[in-house]
């Protein structure tokens, strides 16, 4: 029997866990990569942490976790696998099952047949079409070349002041290196908020630790053009006009699929620009599969198309891909829930699932509610946590979670994918059994907690308001009593300062009769976390007031400044 | 309108939040609890860290997040509940619906009637009926005079040798305590493991973390009596002989639902001595409700009864106890998936779900691997995970998970309690969209590895053996071929020395001849984590092997004595 032929083109992520799942399955198959870079399989989402000097050694990002260098030798020997790197691959003839490749050091050219191809050419960094981009100084983080540049940027200890242009995922966490490494940093967004995966309230969380950390943070401005003095990056100049010196600005306004060879060969190409792929990670061309950052993917919750160009997808879809190849269409990769998480300094940030605005145009009727609350029993040191948490008010299923908080985060979106995944309920997740004890979380642990505030809003029992709805009425003088319900000792070391009367839980009942005549009054109760504030508009309301809303997440939800 | 009469028995963990959760369903409603201790709402699953040391602030164990001690002023001021505190509920008359009171300290009788019952009774520690069990020394770790009686023995350091009897969560837990107080620590396991909850390899894990921390663990030997001079402690007597110095012992060998009023007032008691209730919390009285460590549960997934006294359920019984008797039936407690979880020293071990003695039982086709790996990449340092899943073949649901390691047992455990909740399947989980970034986790995080792997053995392309099997084999002097598959650098510093042949994946392929000739000798792969050593056996089969196999976790979950 003749030996199957199966190339990958790519050898960053998709590509390699694609071969060596077709090796683990096939192990007559001839099985090659085409890789441009002189590298393979980098680590690529840690060169932030190289950058910021988490780890020193750089061989690291390019090791097996036993230490071994993953250069063409280790895939031939441990895997069986022909990579050759240096290598384009300039032109795909499908009639033929033919690709053109060109080494870039010596310049050879080489036709590779193929009897199966998987695609996997990732995704090149998005570079604004604005004066001064070539200067010097100007650079992205897509590449172990950027990371060695930025890095060397740190060792030297020249560089003084720093932009980032982008305030996403990848523009957050290089933020965070450059300014441990002591660089003065400005992150610009246009949009108004960073991390756009996260409701605005709770992105505002995050940008006021991260310039709680000495950075500087604009939204909702974009960059006009760079300035440079023969030929070396000075300044940018935003597009309200607003000049800031800078020696070093950093790209990172995302990614798009690098699909030119896939158009080249007339591949279908979908909406998002991205290679279209059916489920089982199969193009337009039966004998072509592609995966990672180079294709268009599903998302799984409302059917459509997504551009998710994440490494844990890409090791999955490149999974998929390489065992397709081998056994036929035999697995599918159901699509992205949309996950995300970084961290932020001594925060962490992430987001599953789908958000309002995505619900509504998809025909879900969202609701939604935001908590806060400490992540373990206080004697055991905890951290906070903030949770938004939303639902179909249909069919009850939780459809989105995001979470922002020193604590574990990632616990938090963990669950949350899995319980999206898993169409399970609010009422469902209101009855979880998770894994309790005091070292690792609270008896009933936030995720279950905010399931239960959603289940009482989706039951009629709490109305809530969001900390932005009330900046929003305070700021329009709107006739609204604001209750603090905290003890006095607490307000006396924070407090809003929003015109709001202090109105103790524990006094409440006995003090109802100074609440306004009119039980019309619209009346807004909070405390730290707004659980006593709930309870405090449960009073409230079973003394005849109709109009009573519990700020939602409370103080430590309050994303604005405060008096104290 | 009458105020309907709620009266909750109990106030430390289900008691107290069904009030609250009555409470704030109706504002109106007359809302007791009858407490026997004077404290109330006692955070006990914290006591292990007070006599640890990690706190020192007993009020902590008392207080809400913000330190207002929850004694029954706060309950009335705060929760508009009374709470009668050194109350014993003496009796139940079901026909009047009245409770015969006494108050402890004063002996002062009172009936109070009620329209709605809650029991929240609690258990009891079960205390061997064995010679010596009255020796001044003898404690358990169940109520708050426990936790201060070992907390001054463990500030006084008078103590110098302790024997904690039972290898169970509790015994652990306290056990590392008085370790951690300088304690000379012996831990007593009738059973031949401790954590029953655990697989005997992963418990056998825990057992070496504990025993490298200097204390000593005996298992698969009870206690026979206990020894003593002028009625204190001196030592224990085992089952086979051994007598052991000591001057405290710590009696953790489980709990018993305390349904002593129960049992009095005829309501029914199921099999497991609990009181029996419908996912309503409905007792065998429609108007008595109970919630906690005195009722039985559900097994969610058997359908079983099941007896599951934790911290967490309780509280979750508890809302649904208080939510039921305010509005009728109007919400359930879907049952529990035996979820825990408990810092050990250093390590984490967590279980959910069942094991495979029970999935048998209960007609399910358990096939399961042991998966062992990093939780990170190396580079943002990693802490090691050692998971065990079970599936059921048959639907290809997960239906159990253990996890043990110095990484983020937490989070492997809830990932896979949601996943079990959500019915999803092997294949579902092989693609679940995880967060991910390398301050938190793999690209494929170790959840998705062990369903990867499990996948692959389902669909028969990986045949596995225990590491405590292959122990077996060696010691049976069976004829077996042992591959060690790592590269001869990391076998100089680590190996097994039970027979192996080092033959380094990369240079299996062209030593393929040495293998024995007899196609059918049975030859076991193995790695640091068996990755390689799947690779290793993927290579031999194509080789016309028939027997191969892969031992799964490899060295790092080998729980017995290493050559090196």
């Amino acid at each position: 029997m003749k030996k199957k032929k199966i190339v990958i083109i790519g050898g960053s992520a998709a590509g390699p866990k694609a071969a060596a799942r077709a090796r683990r399955l096939d192990q007559n198959a001839e099985i090659l990569i085409i890789q441009k870079d002189s590298d393979l399989s980098m680590a690529s989402c840690g060169y932030p942490y190289y950058v910021g000097g988490v780890f020193d050694n750089r061989d690291q990002l390019l090791s097996t976790p036993t230490g071994v260098i993953r250069n063409p030798k280790f895939f031939l020997n441990a895997k069986g696998i022909t990579a050759f790197n240096n290598t384009e691959a300039v032109e795909i003839d499908r009639k033929n099952k033919v690709i053109k490749t060109n080494n870039i050091k010596t310049n050879e050219k080489k036709d590779i047949d193929y009897d199966k191809l998987i695609l996997c050419t990732g995704s090149n960094p998005k570079l604004p079409p604005i004066p001064g981009i070539d200067l010097e100084g100007i650079t992205t983080l897509q590449s172990i070349k950027d990371a060695d540049y930025l890095r060397k940027i740190r060792d030297e200890k020249k560089i003084k002041k720093a932009v980032v242009i982008g305030g996403g995922l990848i523009g957050i966490e290089t933020g965070e290196a450059l300014n441990l490494a002591g660089i003065d940093l400005t992150v610009i967004e246009m949009q108004d908020q960073i991390l756009p995966f996260l409701d605005k309230q709770l992105a505002k969380i995050i940008e006021n630790h991260i310039k709680s950390k000495g950075a500087n943070v604009i939204t909702g401005n974009g960059i006009n053009s760079f300035l440079g003095k023969d030929g070396k990056l000075t300044g940018i100049k935003l597009k309200n006009g607003t000049e800031l010196d800078c020696e070093l600005a950093v790209v990172a306004i995302g990614v798009k699929p690098n699909t030119d060879l896939a158009l080249k060969a007339g591949l279908e190409i979908g909406e998002y620009k991205g290679i279209t792929v059916n489920s089982n990670m199969q193009t337009s061309d039966p004998d072509i599969y592609a995966a990672g950052d180079c294709i268009e993917t599903v998302n799984a919750i409302t059917g459509d198309k997504a551009y998710m160009p994440m490494g844990d997808l890409a090791n999955l879809q490149g999974r998929v891909a390489g065992e397709n190849v081998v056994l036929g269409n035999n697995t599918v990769f159901g699509g992205t829930y949309k996950t995300g998480i970084c961290k932020v300094f001594d925060f962490n940030a992430g987001s599953t699932g789908i958000n309002i605005t995505d619900a509504e145009q998809y025909g879900f009727k969202p609701v939604t509610t935001v908590t806060a609350g400490p992540d373990k029993p206080g004697f055991m040191g905890s951290r906070i946590l903030i949770n938004k948490i939303i639902a179909d008010e249909k069919t009850g299923r939780l459809i989105g979670f995001q979470c922002v908080g020193s604590g574990d985060v990632s616990k938090q979106i963990a669950q949350a994918a899995i319980a999206i995944q898993g169409k399970l309920t609010v009422d469902d997740l209101s009855n979880s059994d998770l894994p309790y004890a005091p070292p690792f979380t609270l008896a009933i642990d936030n995720f279950i907690a905010a399931n239960h505030v959603l289940q009482n809003k989706i039951a009629g029992r709490m109305s809530g308001i969001s900390c932005r709805q009330v900046k929003e009425k305070v700021d329009n003088n709107e006739n609204i009593l604001i209750l603090d319900t905290r003890g006095s000792d607490e307000y006396e070391i924070m407090r809003l300062g929003i015109g709001e009367t202090l109105m103790p839980l524990g006094s409440l009942r006995d003090r109802i009769n100074e609440l306004p005549d009119d039980k019309n009054t619209e009346i807004v109760c909070y405390c730290k976390i707004s659980l006593r504030g709930y309870e405090a508009a449960r009073i409230i309301e079973a003394n005849g007031y109709t109009n009573v809303k519990v700020m939602e997440g409370g103080i430590m939800a309050w994303p604005y400044p405060r008096e104290k």
